[in-house]
């Protein structure tokens, strides 16, 4: 439903901004001349940035009002402000943030608004109903797709009412260091990802017998574990899998949708494939559904610590507490570390694909990320993969990894998630249900049958960040509610569990 | 065959060790008195060590000839020496070790041997017809899977000489730091996984388009490679990659099987879930089977950095020249400062299982498991996942993990492993054939559908590491040849592709 609005020619984000983008699909071509009076002395790509006024070399180069680089060399008003032009700067200093000194005000709450979920025993809901079958080590992933193949095949169509089958395979385990200090990263992963709220609180654990990652660290209820040492060869081991998921999905067979608050869902939000369109079109209209999520007393998560980094002097005004901030600053000195340690910085972060789209360097590409947090209190820090214990706007520390990313969230209880995306990607989690926003017009043209959303339209001044922002908020709900189907969940397209684990393997 | 042998009642490995393990399943009651006169003062398990004289506070602790511990407190002559009681001694320190001192002679050839491969057109062979389709990220798993499952129900039924189809999904390629200096590793892995001779010669990479591992770095040629973002749509990348598979399916299905020399293969040895009989009878006769091959011309890869580590003082006299016992320090060398990175070292690589099963440290684990290299002089050490550019016996560097092993050797271009199991495990690869070889009589009754080889014979004295060394190298044969199946291909029981990446992800 395109509106009658002019197309504007460049977007610019801040008053105090020096340089625009360009949000045409295709670019704009040299000679094009703005309202401003401004004229284009080359050719700048969509999504790409052009000078709005001279730039000397080494002075700053601002976008969103904060400084994203340096000029490189003398850059002229009209010029296309590419990569090479950009020096990065340092990031922010992590010992001189200021704390908690502009909370924002309690958001009006949004009311009544409900969906359509399972009610699970321990309060928390599901947003499908799933049979998880969980693992303790990789070394038992062969036998366990056996099972589930069969599962599926045999027993599944029995139970109508569950949606799936899913086994939890990983690579940790075994062949890890289990006692080296990050060890406990992996370790929680694998222990929150069992206890999913989509498995309805039906746990099984499938575990060899003798590896390091014993299944009684994943969970403390034997009658929950099968170790595959105990098992009189091998069809002895698919039969106990098979009895074993079939007790659960006579339970799980029996639950069906009630109406619950949309208070009780948690959802993840994330970027991968970013252009510099991303925190123009997708990620602000997903801050706006998740400030309305916030409002109608939803968790909400966003994360991606080397995307945060160069942002993080803008979140620790925010947070509701200094204790909060300290966290924040926390998970930041963690990744700082870990990256040292490898010998990188944050700067690893960015892909071809990004600069490809537009985004110069990191601090480009973390301005546009955390456009996704909206404007409310950071009330809660996790590290990764760790449950929240509130509601409201949650950051949940995880590397940017698309597919590690996701695998924390899952860890961390989220129901849904809402992913955007300027490159695109055929991106989806078995667990929940991942909703794809584009951030251009030509990427949901391309690909109609992958992408949710289109943001694109708000670049083309067809839509505003309002409107799409809606348009997210009550497909979550619909999705949540199993009223509409995600691209990703109509193909089966589902990405690997992949754990963050930041300590040795052996 | 059981043969009328005296079952022993503990086996020691030298004449200069003061314990002794005992074989027999179940273990020795206290009050058992052996040949020589001792008797035992506590049950002793199978597996585990009894002392064979009284050793003093301090002493050394001496199985295999070698120093596997210093006694914690008094032990007694007949005891029980459980794992409290071994202090892990100091590591062999790397830059005092004597290199190829003690070159062994050229083993005797072994003429005439052969078996039925497909020969491949640059002279290498294999011992599948399979076809590989790789990836060069983790991000197209879902639309790959998708389109391999519609490969194999309308695709390769019509191409019957092919045996099957498989998708090389990792977790590696995106939000990783591609330019950190060890991504070399996980970069070499999925390039070199591309070209497993037992794809034929046939090379397929399914990329996205904006990720940080560029297909391109994956395989030169262009015609080769599918990037999602390049296609319209959902169906039009599935109907490209079902194409593209086609097209390669036809040209697999006319290679037939030919008769090749023995000295073609290359066959990769590993263990997992050892036990304290792995050095007794497996690891041994795997060692028979490995200078069996190096006799017929094969080319023999031994691994795992952490279990050849407190051994590699008996390996660096091996090495064929200087150079090679350089490169192995160097390999010794890099995992120390891998491991000391995450604040752990080589004691972190035993289990709760090996433990359970009377390895008491990681001392007595390397002793066991560099039986597996047999007696020949090491030709060449690979770093992880590099190609081996001679043949012979070969140590390739990669972790002790399982499923990282074995993706390792993948990468090294393995047609075939050889793996020995003491707890057991359903272990396979989905690339290249995988013999287990039990280490107890006991494994073998409880999974006699899983374990291919059982060398528990040799404990309890019905066979010889001789006999089960050859049978190991015939099964190799009629494996290599499509003659006889392993179990974990039987049930197509195979563990997922584990990139060991020691850099860090963003």
């Amino acid at each position: 439903m395109a509106k009658e609005k002019e197309v504007p020619l460049y977007i610019k984000m801040d008053e105090a901004d020096n340089v625009a983008v360009v949000g045409k699909d295709g670019g704009l071509p040299a000679g094009t001349v703005f309202d401003c009076g401004l004229t284009l002395l080359e050719h700048v790509p969509q999504g790409h940035k052009a000078a709005l006024v001279d730039i000397k070399k080494g002075e700053a180069i601002v976008r969103y009002g904060e400084v994203i680089g340096l000029a490189a060399k003398d850059i002229k008003q009209g010029s296309w402000v590419e990569e090479s032009l950009v020096e990065l700067p340092t990031a922010p200093e992590l010992d001189e943030l200021p704390l908690a000194i502009k909370v924002p005000q309690t958001l009006p709450p949004l009311e009544g608004y409900t969906f359509e979920g399972y009610r699970n025993a321990d309060g928390s809901v599901s947003t499908k109903n799933l049979l998880g079958i969980s693992t303790s080590v990789q070394c038992v992933a062969g036998v366990l797709n056996y099972a589930v193949k069969r599962i599926k095949e045999e027993l599944l169509p029995k139970y109508p009412n569950v949606d799936d089958v899913v086994a939890l395979n990983h690579a940790y385990g075994c062949g890890v260091a289990i006692n080296a200090p990050e060890a406990v990263v992996p370790i929680r992963l694998v222990k929150n990802l069992a206890l999913h709220p989509n498995f309805g609180g039906e746990v099984l654990v499938v575990g060899l017998g003798c590896e390091k990652l014993l299944p009684e660290r994943v969970t403390k209820d034997k009658n929950n574990i099968i170790s595959l040492q105990d098992y009189q060869g091998f069809d002895s081991m698919v039969q106990k899998i098979m009895a074993e998921a079939e007790m659960r999905l006579k339970r799980l067979n029996k639950r069906t949708r009630v109406t619950c608050p949309v208070a009780d869902l948690v959802i993840g939000l994330q970027c991968g494939g970013s252009d510099a369109l991303s925190g123009v079109t997708a990620n602000p209209s997903v801050g706006y559904a998740a400030d309305l999520l916030v409002r109608a007393g939803a968790t909400v998560m966003f994360s991606e610590v080397t995307e945060v980094r160069d942002a993080v002097h803008l979140l620790t005004p925010r947070v509701a507490n200094e204790q909060v901030g300290r966290d924040l600053i926390r998970e930041m000195k963690w990744y700082d570390r870990y990256l040292e340690l490898g010998e990188v910085d944050r700067s690893a972060n960015t892909t071809p694909g990004n600069k490809k789209g537009g985004l110069a360097n990191i601090v480009e590409k973390a301005m546009g990320s955390i456009a996704k947090s909206g404007k409310s209190a950071i009330v809660e820090v996790l590290r990764p993969g760790e449950r929240p214990t509130k509601k409201g706007l949650i950051y949940a520390a995880t590397p940017a990894s698309d597919f590690v990313c996701g695998t924390c969230q899952l860890a961390s209880g989220i129901h849904l998630q809402v992913f955007t995306t300027g490159r695109g990607t055929p991106y989806g989690l078995s667990v929940a249900p991942v909703i794809k926003v584009g951030t251009r017009n030509s990427l949901k043209q391309q690909w109609p049958d992958l992408i949710d959303v289109n943001a694109g339209s708000i670049a083309a001044g067809e839509t505003t960040i309002e409107e799409v922002g809606w348009e997210i908020f009550r497909l979550i709900v619909d999705v949540a509610s199993g009223r509409k189907e995600t691209w990703a969940d109509h193909w089966g397209l589902y990405n690997d569990l992949c754990l963050f684990n930041p300590a040795p393997i052996t």
